[in-house]
């Protein structure tokens, strides 16, 4: 038979007892952490959210309430009264550890089976029991340490922006399917058969449509959805950072959101960001470090020996300095010792995976140089060791391409050393933005240009005049904010003319009709007075994953769904009835 | 050809210009409201979210800039450079009356083409070219009042939980679905095909879990959804404040939603309510209001006169004075000349639309008793009116039937009245709990007991014997917040104890492997150490309605949907492709 709560009236969280409580009448509630039964005396550690509390149940001072002590076990609910005393046999360990709870009174709120799973972290249990448990696992100090943080950083997230006079207002989860992104999560609807809604990859045309009905600033932390194959840290709906200004220029917009995120570290982590932030044009950055997010908290950088081996007797070399193509090499400062042929020969399958043909190397031993193409190459050998400023104990790889080949190879493999050889520096973050992306990338897929943003960012001025003839050389007004290699915002200024975005869309190929039947409710309200605007959205995910230093995305969040998109402990999805399928006029196939 | 914004950069906003500005340089950015040409002068109203400054164009000055001025039309979006001057002739209805801008530069940043609707309060356009054209319609300073009223309620609503200790946490919107309740929308799974994820009705499973997850206190303010034909001010969509406790009592958690409620009042309306709010267990508000959600902004109350009549030789009355039944009425002080005998017709028929059989009156004339139903009261008649305490000019209004017959009519007559002839004080708000409701109410259609609330609500303790034999008397601990005869909140406090949980399944009819299937994941939460716990949930729209005064649901919300659950603005829901379809494996039917 359990106890009921009745009149009683937790005083104190368990975590926050200290010696100026003692002598104190506390009322704690919580769950058996751990019991041990000495036969006169049994300690049992009371958990909550706050932390540890070590009582006493003495067997001298009352039998009764001793026996029914000896019941307790692990996460059992209880409710404790007593008075915190000095500890004799102090735990330097928990911040409680100078006292203990010498129990008066005790109530057992609820019993519990043995758990499956230990109310503790860095038990490495499976993943899949941690998921299948999760009220058990949520349970651990760090579990609720990340999702704690999660809440702070949204709640200092809308603070600043509404101290910034933003607004915050909810868009439709309920919205019409937008083609010309990720796939579209649908839902049926059952008033109007045969027509679905979709649910928001993000609020992107809304919040537009909100700077064209005048609130200026807006700012929403909301959930998104794409029905994508699910990557390692990726789910099927997560959460973003959403806010948009009007009458803004492009470094307006990312002053303030330099404000914000310098405002996150100095909050969270006591850290004081310098401003402004780096700022690197796509072009450099793809060049420099192979990415559109390069981490910068290594060096490494790829350089580019094409005009030292453009005459080179070595065609693979020679013949790739011509037109789109490139020679280009990391440097690996002292690794030339650790990288044995054989690590070498694992490192050439990586970059192969990413389309690159082999992987060349030059070793700088103490006794000469060691390089399977050194007699290939004569005079080329030394100007690239002159070059590069190699070292005795340096390796240099070489991947020769086409530049997106070499590129995104190099900038892989710089990544793959740098976490294979402890190169980055875990104790400080590098922020940065990315910025004048380019507008189109080609679809090989689609056989067409398709937006590398969205069909929705504001090329450059200078550029408009190319979106015709050049769509490939047309620059956006569009801005990523990079954090140790993550891509954690998003943003652009937005088209806020109807002629411009036709064109856009023409650009992108679609028939007028097709832009009509897909935007026309955007290109409608293009023509009643459109401000110029623009804005960012954050993933908060990966914004919450940085600040804990979680590397599991399911880590940042309380019930998370696997990479098959099922929830463990619910089990959704399910089948349903056919009565709801009728209603829905839907069948399954 | 539109000019670009540069490096112009906004300084002030239209609304705050004052008198001490004047002399000032200021740049403003907007919309045009309205404009009007005197030939030497053009004057513009410039309108931002904050109000609406008078702008000058001078011809004599610079008639280029005059010429370019000539050009603006309504809703063009401009900004401008100039100086805030003392205006000649003052406008007092607008907060910048004493000044007007004289405008040295201006650019045109977007054209707009005739609006359809215009952009200013009280209209009375047709709502549906208010819902096509929201973008218009979103400027208008209600719109822009209602929605920015809203975001400071979530924003305090937030701080509010938060600097109590609650933590913010984000339940999924991709769920199981949940029978027990009303529709679920659901959302085909591509990955795991022929199954089915709900979006959820609300978050009260999940939130559940969270404290057997040991997060104590829990605050999110989100989406819900129920696929219901829709009333007037229903919407697919709509967003609940929901919040929950562990190891709190039913009057702990009351008592900090008092302190909520009296917060927002006292920072939005400038009030302070008084603490305790008024309690009325649910019997006493149906027997005095014939209503759980009774507005007591005015008097009225239903009172039983079965006692004065059960001897009456009027059947009809004394008929229904036996078990279950009543004869009860309304006294409605001095609209005894307002009602005629065609008005009283009407107002029968009106009851009989809540299944009444007919509507007794009673006049108290200046010249003595007019009845149709006196020649069958004698003594009865007095008595009745001694009772009541009816005056001269007083009309007694009374129903004979099924006491729930007699309770639904005279509740919702109570109210018409009360609307019709202007008996409520809108000046003040009028607060207060429901308690004890009714565990089950008994369900015709589906020929057995359902949950009042729902099926987690924890029974009151002493009720909880009779869960098997005498459902109809067990009364559950559950707490409604009504505000001026709207249910604003709802909360209880949940079973927590798997034993507990399954007798209320049973009770309500589920099989033991049908409660398993559809809700096996609560009750295996409830095997390790489920806290006692409870909470409450508010509709958001509907606070934000009696903070705004908004009568229309769709006045709250930003792009809200009609009736037939359709955004007038996207034309969402629409057809999707049959490749679509296709990856879902599904099909209409």
């Amino acid at each position: 038979m359990l106890d009921h709560l009745g009149n009683w009236s937790r005083n104190h969280y368990c975590g926050v007892l200290r010696e100026k409580n003692i002598g104190e009448s506390v009322c704690l509630m919580g769950w058996v952490q751990k019991e041990r039964d000495l036969g006169s005396l049994i300690f049992v550690d009371l958990r909550d959210f706050s932390g540890i509390v070590q009582l006493v149940f003495n067997n001298d001072t009352d039998s009764a309430l001793y026996e029914k002590a000896q019941g307790l076990r692990s996460e059992f609910v209880i409710a404790v009264k007593g008075k915190p005393r000095e500890r004799s046999n102090k735990n330097p360990n928990i911040p409680t550890g100078n006292i203990e709870v010498l129990v008066d009174e005790l109530k057992i709120l609820n019993t519990s089976e043995v758990p499956p799973i230990y109310v503790k972290d860095g038990d490495n249990v499976d993943e899949t029991m941690r998921l299948k448990y999760r009220t058990l696992d949520l349970r651990k100090p760090e579990m609720q340490r990340n999702l704690r943080l999660r809440s702070k950083i949204s709640q200092l997230t809308r603070n600043f922006f509404i101290d910034h006079n933003f607004v915050e207002i909810e868009t439709p989860m309920l919205t019409k399917p937008t083609p010309e992104g990720a796939r579209d999560y649908l839902v049926p609807s059952r008033i109007n058969k045969g027509k679905f809604y979709a649910l928001p990859q993000s609020p992107q045309l809304m919040k537009q449509l909100l700077m064209v009905g005048g609130f200026d600033r807006y700012i929403q932390i909301t959930k998104c959805f794409r029905d994508e194959d699910l990557r390692a840290n990726r789910q099927p709906e997560f959460t973003q950072i959403d806010m948009e200004m009007s009458f803004m220029s492009q470094e307006e917009i990312m002053d303030l959101n330099e404000e914000f995120i310098q405002m996150l570290y100095r909050e969270i982590k006591g850290v004081e960001l310098s401003s402004p932030f780096k700022k690197l044009p796509y072009n450099e950055a793809m060049d420099r470090f192979g990415s559109d997010k390069p981490d910068l908290r290594f060096a490494m950088e790829i350089q580019n020996i094409s005009q030292l081996v453009k005459d080179s007797s070595f065609k693979v070399f020679s013949e790739a300095t011509k037109d789109g193509k490139s020679v280009r090499c990391l440097l690996a400062k002292g690794l030339g010792k650790d990288l044995s042929r054989k690590k070498i020969d694992k490192l050439e399958d990586f970059v192969k995976t990413y389309g690159a043909k082999g992987l060349a190397w030059i070793k700088i031993n103490e006794d000469g140089i060691q390089s399977p193409i050194a007699k290939f190459l004569d005079k080329e050998l030394d100007a690239i060791i002159e070059s590069l400023e190699a070292e005795v104990g340096d390796i240099i790889l070489i991947v020769a391409d086409e530049d997106s080949t070499v590129l995104a190879a190099l900038g892989a493999l710089r990544l793959h050393l740098a976490r294979e050889f402890n190169l980055i520096d875990e104790n400080h973050d590098e922020i940065l933005w990315i910025t004048d992306f380019p507008q189109f990338e080609y679809s090989q897929e689609e056989n067409r240009y398709v937006a590398m943003h969205h069909p929705f960012t504001h090329p450059l001025e200078e550029d408009i005049p190319k979106l015709e003839e050049n769509p490939s050389e047309v620059r956006a007004k569009a801005y990523d904010l990079v954090i140790n290699g993550d891509e954690v915002g998003g943003g652009s200024i937005r088209i806020n003319n109807s002629d411009l975005q036709e064109k856009m869309f023409k650009a992108l190929g679609f028939s007028k009709e097709d832009a009509e039947e897909k935007f026309g409710f955007l290109l409608d309200a293009f023509k009643y007075g459109a401000p110029p605007h623009g804005g960012i959205a954050y993933g908060l995910d990966r914004l919450t994953m940085i600040f804990t230093g979680a590397d599991n995305i399911r880590d940042v969040i309380a019930f998370p769904k696997t990479q098959s998109a099922t929830c463990l402990m619910t089990g959704a999805p399910v089948e349903v009835s056919d009565k709801q399928l009728d209603e829905l006029n839907i069948e399954v196939k």
